[in-house]
Order: structure tokens, then sequence, then C-alpha cells
């Protein structure tokens, strides 16, 4: 009999909580600040009331699941990580169980590994990735640190990290092109994007790539409002040129982006030809959650 | 007849001041801090006299050589770029003439342009480039701008600039890697290099390679001090790939640096089965300089 579920997305600064309803309808949604850093030692059951107390309130009857750093050696519980190939049953088999104040029991989630290649890990990614309730596929999911995934006979097969928003910030933010970079203004950002994309299909590479960009606004060829742009989109084609030397030739991508991102990614995607579709992170947490809460009733 | 010389490479940080003999031997040298973005407009007649200020009471008779950012559009006066391919004669003869206070003539050596793939610029390197004497080869100077060119019948045919000292500092003091890295011990320097090494080799890229360097310390498979090693291997071997894509593959390479860069572009080189000859950048520059202002005599 399905219940309802309060569903935790919980990383290092901050905290995704829903009420989804029997039917997967998002009933509530809060975005909290108490990412599992700013919790004190012993302190995860009074800050996922905090979080989730009126959720609770409301439908005392719901499961509780948490998903994300939340399960790492720094968070409530330790949830070791299930290796991969990782089917959806493995990675709800591997919960752990904790418990509230009052014993409502609650469950935490795995993260998954990767030892093919270099090794790796994600924690809370896998959850979107079920959702995506792919048979055989490849997912794509930016963000500071970009995961792709392999999905064969339903299993996430393996998996591969990228540096790339992190990477973005430093030479953004804190380079030498950082004192030449403006905000983006009228054509800025598809001239920038129309270039970075070029840039990264030139043998010389990133670290030559993004160098250029100085050069190209010192000797006036390119505004200072296409420096952002032109680096998001070298980093990003970059990161799809990786993920394809080791996926191969994707058929079609799941790209779970919302927002500029999604917009990035889109662009870039395009540029490489690469077909693709888009899912909300939302979206894809919600099914993922739902389907790993059912196979831990069942 | 020659005559003495004091030349400068005068940097935006910092100047590096020869006092150079008849026969080309240095009789006396200075590095001050008085790079050119601490001169205030209009004062680096007075700067030069502070930095250089006792070679010239030793020999005033020498000719005045300055080489690098002070010829840039912050710098004592614009001395514009040489576009590539540049021979020393187009280089020197492209020096402009400044004068201290007494109307002693100073020569301003200008930089080179290269406007081949992405638009790159150099102002100092290329003293050092025409120093090595070159009929035919492919020179590499590392840095926080790393630059590699290529001389064709003893011309600099064309060049390209790589970020690698600037990304490996911003990856190895601003990064989430930085947490993890420690100061190398025992094997550390070597199990890094050789894992940086490793990691250019696989297809997935640079983006995916430094973030496995966390994954790697978080599982306990490589230490904290290998973490700098690391970084540095594999962006080195990343700017050699990027080169080599460039330049084609070199008979031998005209390594120019000394002290800890020379041992990690040697050990990467020999990584990559390059073969390299090493000059020190300042045999280098005193070699160059000594060229160029005998073309500007001739």
């Amino acid at each position: 009999m399905p219940r309802p579920l309060i569903a935790l997305d919980w990383g290092t600064t901050r905290a995704r909580a829903f009420l989804i309803g029997e039917d997967g309808t998002v009933l509530d949604r809060r975005i909290a600040d108490q990412g599992i850093q700013s919790v004190p030692a012993g302190g995860f059951p009074a800050a996922f009331a905090a979080i989730a107390g009126e959720f609770r309130r409301v439908r005392p009857d719901a499961a509780i699941v948490l998903a994300g750093m939340v399960g790492s050696r720094n968070g409530w519980v330790e949830a070791p990580y299930v290796a991969c190939p990782a089917s959806t049953e493995a990675i709800a088999a591997a919960g752990i169980a904790v418990a509230l104040e009052d014993g409502t029991p609650v469950t935490v989630l795995p993260g998954l590994s990767d030892d093919d290649g270099a090794f790796d890990v994600m924690r809370g990614e896998e959850t979107l990735i079920v959702g995506l309730g792919l048979q055989d596929g490849i997912a794509c999911l930016p963000g500071t640190h970009s995961k792709w995934a392999e999905v064969r006979a339903g299993r996430i097969e393996r998996f591969a990290s990228f540096m790339t928003g992190e990477v973005y910030g430093l030479l953004r933010q804190h380079s030498i092109l950082a004192r030449l970079a403006e905000e983006p203004a009228g054509g800025d950002a598809v001239d920038g994007a129309s270039r970075g994309f070029a840039a990264a299909a030139r043998p010389a590479g990133l670290l030559n790539a993004a160098f250029a960009a100085r050069t190209e606004v010192l000797a006036g060829r390119m505004r200072g409002g296409a420096v952002g742009p032109y680096l998001s989109a070298l980093l990003v084609a970059q990161e799809i040129a990786g993920a394809r030397a080791l996926f191969g030739q994707p058929k079609e991508i799941e790209l779970v982006a919302d927002g500029a991102l999604a917009e990035s990614y889109a662009a870039a995607l395009t540029a490489a030809g690469l077909s693709f579709r888009i899912t909300a992170p939302e979206a894809a947490f919600i099914a993922g959650v739902r389907r790993l809460a059912a196979g831990l009733v069942a």
C-alpha cells in the first residue's frame, strides 16, 4: 500500500525537502540552509525536525527517506557506497536505518562508487538517475562537479565526474581573466559561446584555449562580456568531449538540469551534434526517491 | 665595437637587471621588486635609476636595453607587437627609444603577436627564444603562462600560451582539492607524478582527471602529499599534449627553465617520450638581449 513520503536531498550546504503524496504529487517543498556541514554531532534528529517537522505534522504516516551527503562520513550515518554496476534494488537495500527522537524510522540512502578507470564516487545523483527510469542510456547531471552515468539493463553501469562548474568559478572569479570579464550584455552570451565551442574543438587543449580569452579581449577582438560565456562553453564542451571519449557516441542523452545550466548544456550538446532530453532535477529526484522507497518497502 | 650592456627583464611584478661585459660575462645582477605595476606614471626613469643606477656608475658607457612588460601599454612606452613570423632583426628594429633624465638613450624591446589559430602575444619570452640561437626547433618556456614557440630558418614562426602554472595554483590553493593536499613527503612526489602522467593519458580529459585526485585521497588510495605533484604532472602533461598537437612531433625540445620547474618539465617530457635540452632562463636572456642589442647597433 503506497504511503506518503518525506524525502530530503540533503547536501553539504543545503537541504531540499519534499512532502510527496501517495500518487507522487509534491504536496509541499522547502529549501533549507541546514546543510550537513552546519549540523553539530548528534544534531541530525533536531535538524531534520527543523527542516521537515511541519511535513510530519501534516502527514504523520509518511515514510522518511534521505539522500545525498547526509549518508557520508560527516552525515547522520555513513551509508557505504554501493559499487557499480548497481541496480535500483541494490541501492535501496543498502539504505541504513536511523531513528528520530520519537523512534520513527528514517532511511539514509547510500551513494555509488565506480572503480572503472579513475576511482569515482557520487552521493545524491544516483537517486536522480534512478528517477530517469532508463533501461539503457547516458545521463548527464551538470553542476559544480558534473556527473555522467551509463545505464545498462536498468543498472547504473559506470559513471564519471567532471570538475567543470568549479573550474569555471575559479577561472571566472580568481584567474587573470577575472579582471577582463564583465557582465554579458547584448550579443555577448551568443558570441562568447560560439567562440568557446570553436576553441574547444582546437587541438591545443583547455590550458591554451582559456588563456586565449585574455589575448582576444586585450586585442579588442572580443568584449569583456563574452569572457564568462566563452569559458563556460569551452569547459562544458571539454566535459562533453571527455564523456564521449569514455561512453562512446550516445544516441540520446538524458540531461538533468534546469535554468541557466540546462541552457548552457543544451547549447553545448547541440553544438556537439548530440540529441538530448531534459528532465528537471526535482522531477528526477521525486521519481527516484519514490522508486527507491518502493524498493525499501518491498 | 662591442659595448657593455645593462639589460633588464622588466615584468609586471619584478625586474631582473644585469650588467653584461663586452664578452658576455655577467658582471653583476639584481632582482628588484619594482615591477611595472608599482611604477607611477612618468616614474620609469627614476625606477630605472633605483634598479640599475649602480650599474651605470660602474659602466657609464653601457648600452641599455629593456625587455618584457615594460614595453606594454602600462609600461615605460608601448613598443607594438611584432607579428610572427619574426626574425631577430625585425624584433631589434622594432625597439622604441626612450631617454633617461640625463638624455641617455634606452631601447625598449617589443613583444610578439601570433594570429595563427587563437590570437596570442608574448613580452619578454621572445628575448629568451632569440637567445637560444635556434635555426629550426621548438622552445618550451614553462611558467604561470607557459609559452611554446616554433623556430624555422632562424625566425620565430608561431607560438602558443598555456595557462598551466596559474591553473595549477588555482586548483592547488583554491579548489576543493586544496583541503586534501598536504606538503609532499617520502615518495609522494614520485607517486603523484606517475599517477598524474597516467591520468593525463586517459581519454576523459583534465576536468575528470583533476577531480580524481579527490576521490583517490578520500578512498585512502593516494596520500594528501601526492595531490600537488599529481596536479602538476597532469597539467604539464596536458600542456605538452596540446603543444604536440599544435607543433607536431619535435625531434628535440629546448626547455628554458631551472630549479623545480625544470625538474617537473623534464620528467613530463621524458614521460611523453620526448628528448630535450635545458637552458637556464638567465643564460637565454643574456644571449638574447646581446643578439638583439647587436641588431640595434648594426
